[in-house]
């Protein structure tokens, strides 16, 4: 039975200070450190195995996957990496917390990019410190300014359906380690949730989230490990 | 100019206990740690830096590597791992330390074993504790019972040919951590050293070795990076 496991990567040092964050790469805190470990010693505790895995370019999500396969003894299993499951590019809201948001917009503008599938934040500034554009990992991609949730969905489904599931189709046991918007995008995908309910689907960091799934990759079940 | 850096494992538990490892997967020390990170750190500040890297499928040197592409920001590369970066196979000698080796075998056979570029080790026993021929890493390799020095560059040696020197031509910067006798026999390749000599060569834990190469991969220089 093919399985998919999805984990959105352990607490980031941003998530603790509720800034966005996007592609900036923040590293884990202690506390995602500490989640990353725990899923790690879940999966091994309940007999989850896996033969390849993937993730994206963003350390966060890489670490939150190192950890869990040393907790499994699983560090040789092949990684793939790509940008293509990066969290959402949160464009000119990069950088900002929440209060430093509702200040520089109003809180009406922070509803609606909130609960919008494919309104976008505006542009990251050019002179941002927080523009990747030039950095090296992004040498052969067109590095968004912005992304709506719909726009990081039309590049992390077309990679699950090009790179996930063949693998899966071959057998494989696969583990996703991501963020919480790409992630949305492969649920909303595998689970046909409507555009209005995925924006609404929240997905704690370090939990494992179970997806078996028939031979033709239709879901049979998904479950959040801890729940099992 | 292509560039090569090889970089030996930092220190393990069985490096510091003194048992022969070869293929059994014993994780790093705290001074490995230390190593690995100190040796991240220095290619950092030296300003050395990758496009791709190497690895065996044994942890101590995944999770080298991984610490040192943490320091360096860097831990997006892409990362290949392969058995035949592995340590050199111990076959009986596996866990054993140097003392429990003298005392069942004598010390001039110790000699003999130490200072032989092609006489192995006995095999080790079907019934060892650390046997790995059942463990899933290996399910396409045909497991060796022992190895000489010779064994182990005859499949690091290839691998270099066919995997790590057609990155180098295409311009890449290479980065392979994996482990003594393995980078033996690159370096033994790549530096024309003699079966008599490389067999003395001592490659010290967490040291990155660096080599400027011509187009052509012949070799300008080889260095450690702390002596440059």
């Amino acid at each position: 039975m093919p399985t998919l496991v999805l984990l959105r990567h352990g607490q980031s040092q941003w998530n603790l200070e509720n800034r966005f964050t996007g592609w900036w790469d923040v590293d884990l805190s202690e506390k995602g450190i500490a989640e990353a470990r725990a899923a790690g010693a879940l999966l091994r505790d309940r007999g989850l195995d896996f033969d390849c895995c993937f993730t994206s370019v963003l350390t966060r999500a890489i670490r939150t996957l190192h950890l869990v396969l040393h907790q499994m003894d699983r560090l040789w299993l092949p990684v793939t990496k790509d940008w293509r499951l990066n969290e959402r590019h949160y464009g000119g809201l990069t950088g900002l917390n929440k209060q430093e948001m509702i200040d520089k917009v109003g809180a009406d503008q922070v509803k609606i990019w909130r609960r919008s599938y494919d309104i976008p934040p505006p542009d990251l500034a050019e002179d941002s410190p927080y523009n990747v554009s030039g950095d090296r990992r992004y040498s052969d991609v067109a590095v968004p300014r912005t992304e709506s949730l719909k726009d990081t969905i039309a590049r992390a489904v077309p990679y699950y359906e090009k790179e996930i599931a063949p693998a899966l189709h071959a057998g494989k046991r696969v583990l996703v380690s991501a963020h919480g918007n790409s992630l949305r995008g492969i649920i909303k995908y595998l689970s046909d949730i409507s555009d209005d309910e995925i924006v609404g689907l929240e997905i704690p960091t370090g939990k494992p989230i179970v997806y078996d799934l028939a031979d033709d990759l239709s879901v049979n079940r998904r479950y959040y490990l801890e729940d099992a």
